[in-house]
């Protein structure tokens, strides 16, 4: 098989039947990773997983995890041939009817026309088994390269398991390119590619002033208020209508998007009116669109996720409390490294109101995918062969445990080639995704793997 | 029967065995007002107050209002005679031996020595019948007065239908004199009468900016974090740390207690280590004791109760949340006015946050009882007369809206003749009340009706 796209295409549309057949068998499991009562079905889901690189002929392994288990795939040619592993996840969000609002059930795979609905869809079995289709191509084509697949069951928990479980089989994993495939593009009109993911630091604050609850009329006026003080230091924290964060040196080491970077940004397709519509927004920090665009994705933050302590209920309660907590976190960006900020929030904590305890939450470093060189040049290749557009590299928001992990362990650059599009539904209710999408997919895949056989 | 100490005391002490049955009788009525359960309880407990008022020779009148009953008692010798009423209540905080340190079951009357034990022996039955004993001696020395008792189910859930029912009622309860007795001493040593009680305004502040939760990568840094705003307002409205309000006007009314007052305030053996100890801080705004009585009594404050909105679980959720609620209330001072403070706040959070919203909850005025002239001479002598040491006039940090409605309806100052000592455990497991406050009261009672009987 040549690769030229109208062969692909050809031969993509033969496998239609049976990409749909088989997609349909993944999204009616409900592998859902952050359900107790599920985990019967991540078990199905990771055999049927084996199963299915099997039924493509490669030799498939369960990698048993402290928590839910890996599934690696291996289709081997030739010991001289570079390896590529191609990561996608496997579990999905929760899902319901009853408390959302589904036009399907969310665990039935429904076809209409070229879209395809169901949770998981996009999210990421999709785009797994666009890859899997992919690699099939890549095989009859003969292309000289060893394609593995990594298939994680937690991701949608926060991999809590996959650092230490791909450390201990770092041998068998090993690999000289890897390849995600779980992003989102920002418009079905241009393709995009993450140049980057943010970390995170999470921090709790907590201050005790008392032991219980006081009566604000016998004591108020003297005694300290923990929701206050913590308000107020929070407040000294960052400007919460800016969102600028006050903290001395927590912008050190921010590298702001180059010429290109923001070049990129601006041909994204990112309009605020659909950002504001995609998130229900009545309002936002800003209205200037690369503003917006440098604040979500190439900037750090600090948020409030909520406040612990006091009366909740109905009306006013006028109780002073005996303590309070906030639950902070901090988005960061290339180059920012968390140990850092963690000691900057505690000498400013420190300083401005000493008796506040700092814990330290989870963190993750902030990822920077390459935007040059042979790689990314291959991504953009294999982007315009199949969508007919080079994709901009824009960045991640978010911060995806699993991709640093793989960089630090498998020490080669993590790639992204991502399927989804907004109007997909990541998350949401009635999540879809669509054949053109996932045909282009598969020759994208084949024309990367193609690209990487040749360096 | 003459008014000297001696016979009065000696007579107490003949009525004493009387007196404790009648405590136990109604601390054995758990009228707890804020439980809903308790409802017979109270209506037991109205009926055994009416037929005390009957067995002790007056006529009683349960009047019913929009809550729970008053119990009007009258004792009148002649239509010549000017009218005085006492004020207490005889509904009491809930209580609980499996979730507070009770000793001994809270609604079970345990003698131990001079001390009575049992939720409402000293807020506030015990009191009320410390009164009770007064009125029966006055009407044995032919005291030329009419005294009447007021009692309330209600006061211990903020006397919602209180001021409505007066109001209705205002013709058959019309009173010359008013004494409440209801209030704490600073400490067993020292006699003490409220000067003034502080006023209420409570505020609702909410803000919306989202409809759903929104993922802090995808939105951070562009969506508005209602927690962080709220965070922010407050804190410009006040800062937590020294208490101080903010807020331009805000202290504009106030009127700092006089020379006497905080003579006063020092004889009144208030204590920081005590204060520290009965309310079980670990650290207060203050170490100076009469500033810290200056905080608690003559200052207003602002309080924040509690913040609503975001995730408040375990560990740390990484959403932006599309709405929080934060609760403040504020205690005033004689001369301050809720209205006017609403409007202060009102203009202050349309100029730094006009997207928040601002309600406006309960108001209470503060109080400011007479500290000198013939009513407070008649309270300094009564008490000297029974306790061997004249009253310090102190303040209640705290607000009886029932005292501000008595005012206005009966056109007459309050005035407070309290039994209650700090080791007694208002609101607090082991809830107690003693013999000499019992009989010191009694005969502070009726010195103080043969005082107001010669005006």
């Amino acid at each position: 098989m040549n690769i030229d796209k109208k062969t692909l295409a050809a031969w993509a549309t033969r496998e239609r039947a049976q990409f749909e057949d088989t997609l349909k068998q993944f999204v009616e499991i409900p592998s859902v990773s952050a359900e107790e009562a599920r985990k019967p079905d991540i078990r199905r889901c990771a055999d049927a997983a084996a199963k299915l690189i099997r039924d493509f002929g490669g030799e498939a392994k369960i990698i048993e995890t402290d928590g839910n288990p890996l599934i690696h795939g291996r289709f081997t040619s030739s010991d001289n041939y570079p390896t590529l592993t191609v990561y996608n996840h496997m579990d999905v969000q929760p899902a319901s009817r009853e408390t959302e609002p589904w036009d399907t059930d969310p665990f039935v795979f429904t076809k209409k026309g070229n879209r395809y609905f169901g949770r998981g869809t996009t999210d990421d079995k999709g785009p797994a088994l666009s890859a899997m289709w992919g690699i099939r191509a890549a095989r009859q084509a003969n292309i000289p390269i060893n394609l593995n697949v990594l298939w994680e069951l937690e991701e949608e928990i926060g991999s809590p398991s996959f650092e230490d479980a791909i450390k201990k089989h770092a041998d068998e994993l090993a690999t000289d390119h890897m390849l995600v495939s779980d992003t989102i593009w920002v418009s079905r009109q241009q393709p995009a590619a993450p140049a980057g993911l943010r970390g995170l630091q999470g921090i709790t604050l907590k201050l005790q002033t008392g032991t219980t609850d006081q009566h604000s009329g016998v004591t108020g006026g003297a005694a300290r208020n923990p929701i206050g003080e913590l308000a107020q230091l929070v407040s000294q924290m960052y400007d919460a209508r800016t969102g600028r964060v006050k903290m001395k040196g927590f912008y050190d080491d921010v590298v702001p998007p180059d010429k290109r970077e923001l070049a990129d940004f601006r041909n994204s397709g990112f309009t605020i009116k659909q950002f504001k519509k995609d998130h229900l927004f009545k309002s936002i920090r800003s209205d200037d669109p690369v503003d917006v665009m440098k604040r979500i994705w190439a900037m750090p933050t600090m948020e409030i996720h909520g406040l612990v302590g006091g009366y909740t209920g109905p009306g006013i309660k006028t109780i002073i409390p005996p303590s309070a907590e906030v639950k902070l976190s901090f988005r960061l960006v290339k180059n920012q490294d968390p140990k850092k900020i963690q000691k900057i929030i505690r000498a400013f904590v420190k300083q401005h109101n000493p008796d506040v305890k700092v814990e330290i939450e989870n963190s993750m470093y902030p990822y920077a995918a390459p935007t040059s060189g042979p790689l990314a040049d291959a991504i953009r290749d294999a982007m315009k062969f199949a969508f007919g557009r080079e994709p901009v590299f824009v960045r991640e928001g978010g911060s995806i445990g699993a991709v640093v992990s793989m960089e630090k362990v498998f020490k080669t650059p993590v790639m992204f080639l991502g399927l989804s599009l907004p109007e997909h539904g990541y998350h949401a209710p009635n999540e879809n995704y669509d054949w053109q999408q996932a045909s282009g997919g598969i020759v994208s895949f084949v024309k990367y793997f193609d690209n990487v056989s040749k360096m």
